[in-house]
């Protein structure tokens, strides 16, 4: 029994009592923890902030990994960078058109403790799938050795830009990531929230450098009542296509996936956003 | 300086720490205490829970009132239940189209303390707007004598489903909204959230209900960071009019208001929830 306190601002925290501490260690990069709780279930910690819960890991991986597969239902190659709890990675797999998914996590200990510990993001991680290819490595140094026009779609699964996170934020990562798509390439990235101010400036920080370079390049929306504020944003930006006209929602029905979170009418909808976030994303 | 604690669960809490308690008192129906805090400014709790905050009380007022606005641009009668800070009667107020507002609190101390510390949302009950009716009063008894389609609009703008606030959540309520309602009518009512397991079960009941009577019974979706889970949801039912198949958004832009929250993009948005929502309001 303990206290699991997320700091939220200097002024604000949400506390979750666990019922019991699973792991406790170091890696070369961060501390590692994971809990268990009556509420949310199992969740785990990077250097103290919270990563995910059984309760309510499917909304980000829904969103990080379906309107991609709706907008271009032809995606066969697919990076993801991060994404250590194999959550990512377990959305990506259900598409049984999808030829290759290259999974770059700068923590071995990460992905060797989710394998272990949590079950329910880890199933591809764990599973036999020979299509996934998980590379214990720094993405950005990966991106930056990787060929032209490799990949249909890359995921940017991070955590927040501070310490390991904080070059996947930077215009140089995004310029190998835009050099690295096809033609057709989408890059899905993790991006902060615009409701307390210092998540407000990194959401602005990376909105500015993306739109620079990619011809579409839009932000939607989902609930995460874990993440800080509960109100979480994700980049969508590509090269040709765009989330809105060329959504295919047969198309993607025609998978049969059974998502808890995304469907086709929240599709569009995450695209919509609150003037005071659409202000903030135009002005940057 | 002290901790205002938000119990969101038996194992979650939010913590604001605030740096002055500005009023601490009790009615003769709940605890009201004031608080200002620096990232939240100010704000305020019944029995300990969170009302409003300066900082996001915005998303909330915009969508409980502008969605029936832009569905329905006629609406010249509108009945509040509740909304003892003003925010709702603030946004009401900006339509000059607007003829009379009742707004009908149970609470008087509460609209005495809103008029004198919470002077963003109490704007209108500050003003001379001689169409504003503010009545001290039961608001189901005030529905239960209220003559047959006397309003366009009723908005029940309550506390959660325990004590105070019971009452506007029984059927017996919302069958006295629907009598009171013209044919044109349209009841939009606070309905919880769906994230924790007490909430969903009381959103569930509160739309099972509705769902019965109104020809139209539909859910919208809101971000709201400092309720709990900040997933929030609002109802809106109807006699006549779809929110989304009579959404009228050049009609609404006509108004020209300026809003932090709402748009004619998300007034359609928002009516898309997520997978796991939907399953539990078809269900119920």
């Amino acid at each position: 029994m303990g206290k699991s306190i997320q700091k939220w601002a200097k002024d604000c925290t949400l506390t979750i009592d666990y019922t019991k501490k699973i792991y406790e260690g170091k890696s070369e990069f961060q501390e590692i923890e994971i809990f268990d709780s009556e509420t949310f279930g199992r969740f785990w910690t990077l250097d103290g902030i919270l990563m995910t819960t059984e309760k309510d890991e499917f909304g980000y991986h829904d969103m990080i990994v379906h309107p991609s597969f709706a907008t271009n239902p032809n995606i066969k190659k697919v990076l993801i960078i991060g994404g250590g709890d194999g959550g990512t990675a377990r959305e990506v797999c259900r598409y049984p058109s999808v030829e290759q998914i290259d999974m770059v996590e700068i923590d071995g200990l990460v992905v060797e403790l989710a394998k272990k510990y949590l079950k329910q993001t880890a199933v591809a991680l764990n599973s036999d799938d020979k299509r996934l290819n998980v590379i214990i490595g720094d993405g950005l140094k990966f991106v930056k050795e990787s060929a032209d026009a490799s990949y249909d779609l890359i995921i940017v699964d991070s955590t927040d830009p501070i310490s390991v996170g904080e070059g996947l934020f930077t215009l140089d990562f995004y310029q190998n990531c835009f050099r690295v798509l096809n033609e057709e390439g989408i890059l899905v990235n993790q991006h902060e929230s615009p409701y307390f101010s210092h998540q407000r400036e990194e959401m602005k920080k990376a909105h500015s450098k993306i739109k620079t370079m990619f011809p579409v390049s839009k932000v939607l929306q989902l609930h995460q009542p874990t993440y800080e504020s509960g109100h979480w944003l994700l980049g969508f930006a590509s090269k040709k296509y765009c989330p809105l006209s060329d959504h295919k929602p047969s198309e993607w029905e025609k998978f049969n996936l059974d998502t808890k979170y995304y469907n086709s009418d929240i599709h569009k909808a995450a695209f919509a956003l609150p003037t005071f976030v659409k202000k903030e994303l135009e002005n940057c």
